[in-house]
């Protein structure tokens, strides 16, 4: 079985190997001309310093955290030590990912004036660095994990510290990164677009480098430090079950023999991923064609054949570490739901299917039938998913009993290094068009970067699908995860304790009404936080254009760093409360109600959460596309009346797709490690009421 | 025993009596001029018209669903009979409801030109007409039930039978209104306010009459079916629960010693909040001034002391019946609650408070900030009301069990007689509002209606709050009466039943997930309705102002019909497809994921339906007053910027507040009457899968 161990590393040191050599050629091109080198300066400069505040705030989060967890008896410092390891893993993936977006900016502006192709390949290989660092980082952290505690009779406490130090910093970052980009986007779009009728990116508008800024912050930042979470979470859920399961006489020994495989077959099914990923990546290739239809075929060309390879090798780890075939049908499974929720998601926000161009066409009558066509359509895209998670939660289940539930998530998030790449390539090609906006290069270069842009939209709407159905798979697999170490801390059967939830029990009911209010409190305050900071934007743009003499006329240049300061100072102050009302709500629920009542909350807030989730990515993307599809010259084109009226249903898209959806997705799955972690601390505690 | 039966049904001919002598005078009252006359004529044309057609439909439905309970084998004609007996109550009191309102609002254009308290009362006493009649009919009705077949072996699968009918009705009526008011009431403002810039109710709008007829069918016939089988579903959750214990070891006994008091007791209580709903109805006077607080403080006084009567005739009942004191805790903490969330929705909705007012402050920066705005005060909002629903649980459970729950919703709703009445004098206040505007009758007069009408929308959003938290406790109690009737069919223990809705078996989990969807699947279907049909009303009214010389100088009248049948046509078409899904869905997934999976189904959409249901009403009622608080002067008043933002809210929160909110109540009570109804044939059944 050693030889499974060296196969995990391996694999997470071909990641690294990979996203250096992704590196390298990225910081090979060139980096365009003075002014582009100039504004690329100026956004790195900002990005850095958010990350830089944030990443200080965090620390003292962490310290906080890890000492409540170390003073506690039923945890102690090696939960601590965990949970430390699992906040930096995240940190630094975020931190690498941003890292090389910054500098593939004003190179990918540089290289598009080239060709599309070219362009293409400097911004996709700037995501697959951090796709690659994601998983690879998330791979070597397990690994280390076990090497060191392996042997540690704690073990199944110290491994979810690391799930819950992954997700902390996941939530403060998606959110902080969330309203940053959201309040500058927004800011920039009232003044400029809306008052003044100048483009988008123009120079003149003071926030446009805070735009850029947020881009980076949000876009990729954030986004790898939830990515990474998704994907460590999922793992260990899979383990803690498949070990846990082993001591239970509840499961079935037949599907997992013994504790080794428990631990390595979610692992390996990984490592395959990873693999496969690569594979992938390198097949993602375009011709010079300036259509939609031939990008997206490039991309997903790699997206497809990753996730057959995946399959390939999951089918190879079940077979190589004699598990059960059912548990190959459970991750089969997981992939194949991953995949088909991606598309739904693509249905439901694309403008070539009919749910984005009935809302472009409720355009047409004003804003008001806009944005409830979009949000309908938002709720109706919530159908296929769930039916998509309950079939493949059922089979899977059928298959092999809780750990088949578990394994389809790490099956559909498997293909991540890929997924996350043609994710996190969407804002770069977004920055280098607007860094090409505003060093007045041509506009047949422009279009090129805004073929890239348009396509990174639809990835990320199909990516944010996927990772949704991720988070449900994950959040239902910690929380059966929870069940387990609970009834094994609680030394009572796990029967006795699945029994003694009881859906109709007072103490459930009271947990599942308060994990589904959770959620909606939770986006309530994201989204008013990116109304409070872009209300301060655009009191700053506008006071920028009123005192400094000349700017309209291009004579003078705006104060750009004022707007990145407010938005840096005011996402930061505004992601603490959200953050911490996720963290403690469990707490506080698990120790007042009690343990039973702890796991309806945690079932009311995936459900909730997922509803809420899907709805807010999905009238988001519909949204924009419709947007884009007037602009594209429908319904009267650009400035058009329903233009307007697009345009108003895209402001209110934005926070929800971008701010307050995704942060739902590590919410959910927060909560309920949190619940994991707590589960020692709560045996043999009833709630005090 | 025979005592109570009597004063029962005396309680109901009481009501009556009230309603008569309030119909009485609503009817001696003035009608007004020639003009008035003729206007208000053609609104109860339209009203009928509506009526008629929509009860056909239903006839030809109910006809259908009496034959298949009939012949299934487990239910028969009885229940069929006891069906049929609901649906002809439910929709004999929107009926009589809307005759009154449609003869009082040319009374109250009539009486308030003498005084403005005058007008009150009448539009207030045509309000209270159906308010009686709901709680009358519901109290009789189940009176008679009893009476002919309490001594019927088979009279546990009767009962449910009458709110089964009740609901069925229900869900049409008011999505049918629902669609028809809100289509006809955008299609107008779209193109009379937006596109030719004449006033609300002008004469000149072909989609006029169609916007007055649908206050009638909407506002009062529809929330009249909704409060009927609100009140009788809790009585009916009630009854089942305190019957089904006395045969049960598994419930206190002490609690309701035997099943006459298990059955008498719900009637008590709302016998008593019938005659304490009829005091509070004479305590509602008011003087001359022209000031909401007079207004408000004139109906709260009403509300209140029918809640305090309410709460000591409980305890009358309670100790008449000599039942445990913790009934009466249970009871009075479900009036206490109900009151409570009524204050919250007035605090997040009316424009005294913070809330509405940042939402005002936002429609500064434009349409997207105003609904962002509101629909985070929506999500905000679902917390107080749910944390008093969960704390209302919770003390219930600990005094009187599973039935202090159900008989807490009881409690909640034994004041619908003069909540109902608030609620339903408001559309009137609308409708003579539109009549004084459309007879030219002078601006002071105008100013009087539009008071009364203000008034309307703050005590509708607070019966909605009310509305929603009530149908959360109901479909609760119901959903425990599933339970309990289950178990008995299939012969099991309940304590054996409850532990196997295991929250973490699959089986629930795959039924919360779909429950969950249910929700936001039926408000997209209702949203998009109400959005195909107002566009179907905007080119009718574009094509008259088009083809109809002279319309808009006012020397030719537009073809107000025209409208009417449009409405009429589409939103009966469109009524029929969420109201079928509704029905179907809970019988498919209870025959294929079995008995288990549809608990989990119905209180998925139990809690994702009380969130959604609560964000929509409130995000609606406050977008409305931030619009009202603007129309009376803030930042720039009527004309201005921010007042056009806020428009675009009201008309984005109008379909949700009016059409899709209210009608999830209905949903989430009728898929668990289902279940109940269900029960008898799922025993001994698993689900095909």
């Amino acid at each position: 079985m050693e030889l499974t161990i060296i196969i995990t590393i391996l694999s997470g040191i071909l990641g690294l190997a990979v996203a250096a050599f992704m590196a390298y050629y990225v910081l090979k091109q060139s980096q365009g001309s003075e002014r582009i080198r100039e504004i690329s300066a100026a956004i790195k400069e900002g990005a850095l310093a958010f990350l830089g505040r944030e990443y200080r705030i965090l620390a003292i989060f962490v310290v906080a955290v890890t000492i409540i967890l170390g003073v506690v008896p039923a945890l102690g410092w090696l939960v601590g030590l965990a949970f430390v390891f699992g906040a930096i893993c995240s940190g630094l993936a975020g931190f690498v990912g941003m890292s090389i977006a910054i500098r593939a900016n004003s190179r990918t502006a540089a290289a598009v004036q080239k060709s599309l192709n070219h362009g293409l390949m400097v911004s996709f290989r700037s995501g697959a660095v951090m796709g690659m660092c994601v998983v690879a980082i998330g791979i070597l952290g397990l690994s280390i994990l076990y090497l060191v505690f392996g042997n540690n009779p704690d073990f199944l406490k110290i491994i979810p510290g690391f799930g819950f130090g992954a997700s902390s910093v996941a939530i403060f970052a998606r959110v902080g990164g969330g309203i940053y980009t959201k309040a500058a986007d927004t800011g920039a779009d009232i003044v400029g677009k809306v008052e003044k009728g100048i483009p988008e990116d123009d120079p003149r508008n003071a926030a446009v480098i805070a735009d850029f800024v947020g881009d980076n912050v949000g876009d990729v930042a954030g986004m790898g430090a939830d990515l990474f979470e998704s994907y460590v979470d999922s793992i260990i859920a899979t383990m803690t079950l498949g070990m846990i399961a082993t001591f239970s006489i509840s499961l079935d020994k037949s599907l997992v023999p013994d504790m080794t495989t428990a631990w390595f077959l979610p692992l390996l099914v990984a490592a395959g991923g990873i693999v496969a990923s690569i594979i992938g990546i390198f097949l993602v290739r375009v011709g010079e064609k300036l259509e939609m239809g031939a990008l997206l075929n490039a991309l997903r060309r790699g997206t497809f054949s990753a996730s057959i390879l995946t399959a390939i090798f999951a089918f190879l780890a079940v077979y190589f570490l004699s598990a059960d075939i059912g548990i190959f049908w459970a991750i089969l499974v997981g992939i194949i739901a991953g995949v088909l929720i991606g598309e739904s998601t693509n249905f439901f926000t694309s403008y070539v299917y009919k749910p984005t161009l009935r809302i472009a066409e409720a355009s047409q009558t004003g804003a008001g039938t806009n944005i409830v066509s979009g949000f309908a359509n938002g709720l109706m895209s919530t159908l296929p998913p769930v039916i998509l998670i309950v079939v493949a939660i059922l089979i899977a289940y059928y298959f092999a009993d809780v750990y088949g539930v578990a394994i389809a998530g790490v099956g559909m998030l498997a293909t991540l290094g890929i997924q996350d790449a043609t994710d996190a390539y969407g804002p770069v090609a977004d920055n280098a068009g607007g860094i090409v906006e505003m060093s007045g290069l041509p506009p047949e270069i422009r279009q090129r970067t805004d073929a890239l842009d348009a396509l990174g939209n639809t990835t990320a709407a199909t990516g944010k699908g996927f990772a949704i159905g991720a988070a449900g798979l994950t959040a239902l697999a910690l929380l059966l995860s929870y069940a387990l170490a609970y009834s094994r801390a609680a030394e009572i059967e796990l029967a006795d304790f699945l029994a003694s939830i009881s859906l109709l029990d007072p103490h459930v009911i009271a947990g599942l009404f308060l994990g589904a209010v959770l959620p909606a409190v939770f986006c309530a305050m994201t989204l008013n936080a990116v109304g409070k900071t872009s209300f301060s934007i655009v009191n700053e743009v506008r006071r920028q254009f009123r005192e400094i003499p000349g700017l309209m006329e291009g004579t003078a240049k705006p104060e750009y760093a004022r707007c990145v300061d407010i938005c840096t100072r005011d996402s930061i102050k505004q992601m603490i409360a959200p953050g911490i009302i996720t963290i403690v709500s469990p707490i506080v629920v698990g120790l007042v109600l009690g343990p039973i009542a702890l796991a309806g909350f945690l079932m009311g807030a995936i459900t909730t959460g997922l509803i809420l989730a899907i709805t807010f990515a999905n009238a988001g993307g519909s949204w924009d596309n419709a947007k884009k599809w007037i602009e594209a010259g429908a319904y009267g084109g650009k400035g058009s009346d329903a233009h307007k009226a697009a345009v108003v249903g895209d402001t209110v898209g934005d926070p929800m797709k971008d701010t307050a959806g995704p942060s739902l997705n590590i919410m959910i799955k927060l909560t309920a490690i949190i619940a994991l972690v707590l589960a020692p601390v709560l045996a043999g505690f009833s709630g005090l009421i």
